[in-house]
């Protein structure tokens, strides 16, 4: 079947999707493997996780968006290991898929340095699943406040923790203040929900730091000013179930959200190489690895540095950027023309920080505050992968800017999750409670569905 | 606090929100309870499932419903029991909310003929969650089928089998048709979706049954013309997984959904007064139980018959209708006038098969195909609640008519749940398969996400 070349590719992200699209109809034979059927906007993740947006709207599926690429086909499976002498992947049943280019673009998950068990007291935000259950913690936090300022005439205060100054901790702090202000604020009758607090730790000495120090500066002032209360040189030495650590200090919170540390894809490592502590592949400048020059790593697995000394960041811009050109360098190969090196083209950068509130560098220059914003949202509008969802993404942003409402406020998750999430809140807030019995609950729980 | 009687709502469906929505700034104090924090528009539960509308489009928080009704307070809680004589209901946590009028809506799951082990099997369609299971098993079914046909060079046919063929059964065989004839058709390049098989089993001798016989007659064609294999007389005897007997036969299928049978909430039976076997309580013409005056069951708990005799039928028309009724009722003690006995005017009903084929029935009228579907599409938006879900909706559909696309297409859960849902199907198409080690899983399980 395959008299041209097998391209095998891992992963739907940014950096995989963009190989793929390159290659698309090219004579090259694709198969894209990915073990989630969709590929997600990352960047408007923390949308779906603050209820304006609906997973639908930033994740489309994979297939669907190159079913015009007649060469490329995409399954759905889990790559767990590689048999590199014969040029084969195995998948998570047993299945090889052998190619003759391999593109791992596998990316990266957070990482809690070591401290593995916080994940489940504080989520991450890398998947749809990630988002929904942080939107699920958010929402319920304020659910629960009230349901015990009607019941017993009081409530714990309302303590959001998000731990990480960098963009996607700054979007989820602010996104949560505006919620608390905003969207939430006529729907309780309970609560005050503008009396939430939400508190921001960055462990380094300001907040998004990838940019320029005024930019840092302004982005701090911007967070303050929807009341976010933004603690730098501060680490989070422990998580317990509705409490960090910080420094000596134990402080109670409802939700606490991780958004620092980077732990790339464990499947770098099956591939023999050298690796960094955060387990990225040290590549070579045409991505590929050492010794095999027919096996490329791209995006948040590669690491790599420019020419001026700096690691390529990890992000989104980068990992497509290494798609296309791991994708022309494949078809050079072929043509017998000679691969390229990669250089890693920075278009700006910018992080939105609340309503009408962002910031953003470009070839030098650098804008704040509501400017920033518009850039921000013509820019991720026009990126955002499928015409449908753009048009869709633009009706629930104008109505979340206009009506200051949250087009996607839902709790979901089965009975038991409920009941364990009730049972976690009450447990925290009063210790002396005993657990809810387990029979009374099993003999209702068709209950109310 | 409460000079004003207190009325506590159990349930945010239909009925209860209709009670809370007719009793709002009037003079009573109103706590509703639901395990929930939205309300679902059910009717529209089978287009979350078949991937045209996100759950966010078809549901909106309670609270937010009835924000401006300043005497309501939305709880989310989970009753468990009564203290009848005290007035008071029993939360899960042990909590107790008294009332001086109580009016129980918890409403119906499908029910299994007493063969709950089936429900794993064959998940039916009550819940935003069930409806996104369902999407996800219909979505993962073709991704296997792709899956095989590409790494095995075959895969086992596509079978999908829906048990029941009442609206809800026949909503979904059509709109799984439709997927595979339109939709994924092009997105699929080593299985072709069309030749995927819809089988619909219903007992009795016609579909959709509560409406006109030369309705359902029209319904049983319009469900053929798309594809469906349309089984009358037939009843499922057992379900195993990926299987299901029928008579003497046993019948291979990828996706079984469950469409038949109906079990009140439980807590009908808490109440201390006599159900019938599907769990639904004997209520009085006032919709009150035997001997409480201050305690109403409405909508698919409620077990009434008209004055023709027929039962009131458990749809969402009938549930808004006793809610409004109880308010009124309630409303007449408090100025002490008399209250009404309940009646159930029957608004016309209506039912859709697939894009542009419907059947309806309004005044002794009976429309079917292309203006009944149009009669269908008008009448659910407009029903739809909130302003900003109907744009969405209509944008949505629209969408999907035009271009024949889906939006909504995600497969989500967390890896566990995929492996299993891929070693379950494994399993089923080749048994002498071992299970995937799950030593291997663990150590990647970071991969990919």
């Amino acid at each position: 079947m395959a008299e041209v070349p097998k391209v095998v590719i891992i992963g739907g992200g940014f950096g995989g999707l963009w190989a793929a699209k390159a290659l698309a109809n090219k004579p090259v034979d694709v198969t894209l493997i990915d073990r989630k059927n969709h590929h997600v906007f990352q960047p408007l993740l923390y949308q779906v996780a603050t209820a304006v947006l609906s997973p639908g709207e930033i994740a489309q599926p994979i297939r669907r968006i190159i079913h015009r690429a007649k060469n490329v086909e995409v399954i759905l499976g889990e790559a767990v290991d590689f048999d590199k002498e014969n040029n084969a992947v195995i998948l998570g049943d047993g299945a090889r898929v052998e190619y003759d280019y391999l593109i791992v673009a596998a990316g990266a998950r957070h990482s809690y340095f070591g401290h593995d068990e916080w994940e489940s007291s504080a989520p991450g935000l890398k998947t749809i699943e990630d988002a929904v259950e942080i939107r699920r913690r958010v929402l319920l936090a304020f659910e629960m406040a009230e349901r015990d300022a009607y019941l017993k005439g009081e409530h714990a205060p309302l303590n959001f923790v998000v731990v990480g100054g960098g963009p996607t901790g700054v979007e989820l702090a602010g996104a949560i203040a505006d919620i608390a202000r905003q969207a939430l604020a006529n729907d309780f009758k309970a609560i005050d929900t503008r009396k939430a607090r939400v508190i921001l730790f960055e462990g380094s000495d300001r907040i998004l730091n990838s940019f320029a120090p005024v930019l840092s500066e302004s982005g701090r002032r911007q967070l303050e000013d929807i009341g976010v209360d933004v603690r730098l040189n501060s680490f989070v030495d422990d998580i317990a179930p509705g409490k960090v650590k910080v420094g000596e200090e134990w402080i109670d919170c409802d939700v606490v959200l991780w958004a620092t540390g980077v732990s790339a894809s464990s499947l770098g490592k099956k591939l023999g190489v050298e690796t960094d502590k955060a387990g990225r592949v040290f590549v070579q400048p045409d991505l590929t690895i050492p010794g095999s020059k027919n096996v490329f790593i791209i995006g948040d697995m590669a690491s790599l540095n420019q020419e001026n000394g700096e690691p390529v960041p990890g992000l989104s811009p980068a990992a497509m950027q290494m798609g296309m050109l791991t994708a022309k360098n494949i078809l050079a190969d072929i043509k017998g023309k000679e691969r390229k090196n990669f250089r890693y083209v920075d278009k700006g950068t910018m992080a939105t920080i609340g309503r009408s509130k962002a910031i953003a560098e470009f070839a030098g220059m650098k804008f704040k505050g509501f400017i920033a914003w518009l850039m921000w949202l013509g820019l991720h509008v026009f990126f955002l992968i499928g015409f449908r969802n753009r048009v869709a993404v633009m009706l629930n942003w104008f109505w979340a800017y206009l009506v200051r409402e949250r087009s996607a406020r839902l709790i979901t998750g089965d009975a038991e999750d409920l009941r364990d999430a009730l049972r976690f809140m009450e447990g925290t807030e009063s210790p002396e409670n005993g657990p809810i019995e387990a029979k009374v609950l099993s003999e209702t729980s068709a209950q109310n569905r």
